[in-house]
């Protein structure tokens, strides 16, 4: 899989005095757009693997364009695609759209990591039972 | 100690599109309040113990009455006072000013908790340490 | 009407430290159901009547007990009943259930106003053609 | 001017259940520092100048990386450096740290706009009595 479509309606919360939404929270919708793509595939972010590793998701680096504002009520069609699959992290593009207008275009590279109690955070092989249903998407022209 | 007085300077992502702060984000500004009067004490809100215990203070209830806007860039007053002091709980009452003039005023009760890794959470009378230090703030009148 | 159903899966962003919802978030939760409510009634809370005048509903009270914590990725039943119906006003209840689990009740009292720029906020009498489809829930025993 | 140092106290609900830092946060810590940089500099990012223009500062790019984790309680400084300085747009690099240790570096790209009720937002050139007091920082070896 390397692609996952999802939609959001913008909350009176995500705006701001500008009066449209805040540009940290496109952020969170990434996130949650990245959940989405995990769970669709039969796995989580916050996953406790069988030999009882427990296994997280970690960003390292994201960007953010705005290409045009997005208000109250709207509501988003966000598709994320797989951009790079690197042995131990995935970097996504995630495609902000209102009807035919582009909205944002934004990009984060997450680490899958084992987080041990009291340990520190320790960046790992994607797990093989993920890694084998992931696959880059195709570029686009 | 009964009482403690803050500041707090009022941020673009505090605002929502109605221009004014959001009614949520005041929740926050009464939490961060709290936690500033329990480090005054000498206490945290998330304290290692020195039998190794971990507590903290989980919110069991909480209103706000919105009496009139604040803006960006506004700096408010915020005062904590301790209302009651109960065996494992406290409330206290947080007062909003700008100024002269009421900006909002809310009320949280707080629970004192062990958190244990993999345990239900469970409330423990407060520790004598932190409930000596404490004391519930005169009747105003 | 005087009843609307939702539900909510928690995202990561609306967690904590303490590993379960923040206790701010559910009035972001309140606040949509809300809205959803006011939008299956066919108005909305960001509303331009036909006389040009801009009509809002800012809060002014606001509480909520927590009952119980919810956590990543649960998806929460959302309950909004119309409490109160005055001329100004509306106070709706809100109930959060995870399976049979009551994990929270609030409460929220939104008044009618006139959003005119430059102007102070003003409440005003809910236009009639809102008032008439609205009424209180009966009460539960 | 050209650069601008201020700190702040990671709060309770910056956190999620990683028990860190949320990602989303920094991006509103690097709003409020260049917000400060602006105030700094006798301006503001929400201004209306002589003649009655409304001007603000949209972002139209923003991006992060994320070096170590921060926690509740942490005090990050923060410092604010002028990159790039266009006509119409200023480029600002935002490095968060704590004790020696780097947590985020960030970048953003605010553009100069004219902010009229009811128009398309419009970029302008930036007011020169603005401009006048701002300056790119000497780069960095």
């Amino acid at each position: 899989m390397h692609e996952h479509l999802t939609r959001r309606r913008i909350e009176f919360a995500d705006t701001d005095m500008g009066g449209i939404v805040h540009f940290a929270r496109y952020l969170v919708f990434m996130e949650t757009a990245e959940h989405e793509f995990l769970r669709e595939l039969g796995t989580s972010v916050d996953l406790v693997l069988e030999d009882g590793r427990h296994i997280g998701w970690p960003r390292v680096a994201v960007s953010c364009e705005y290409k045009s504002p997005a208000r109250f009520g709207d509501v988003l069609d966000i598709r994320v695609r797989v951009l790079r699959k690197g042995r131990k992290s995935l970097t996504y593009r995630i495609d902000f759209r209102l009807g035919g207008r582009e909205v944002a275009r934004g990009q984060v590279t997450s680490v899958c990591c084992e987080l041990a109690p009291g340990q520190p955070i320790r960046s790992i092989p994607i797990p093989a039972g993920i890694a084998e249903r992931i696959e880059e998407a195709p570029r686009e022209t």
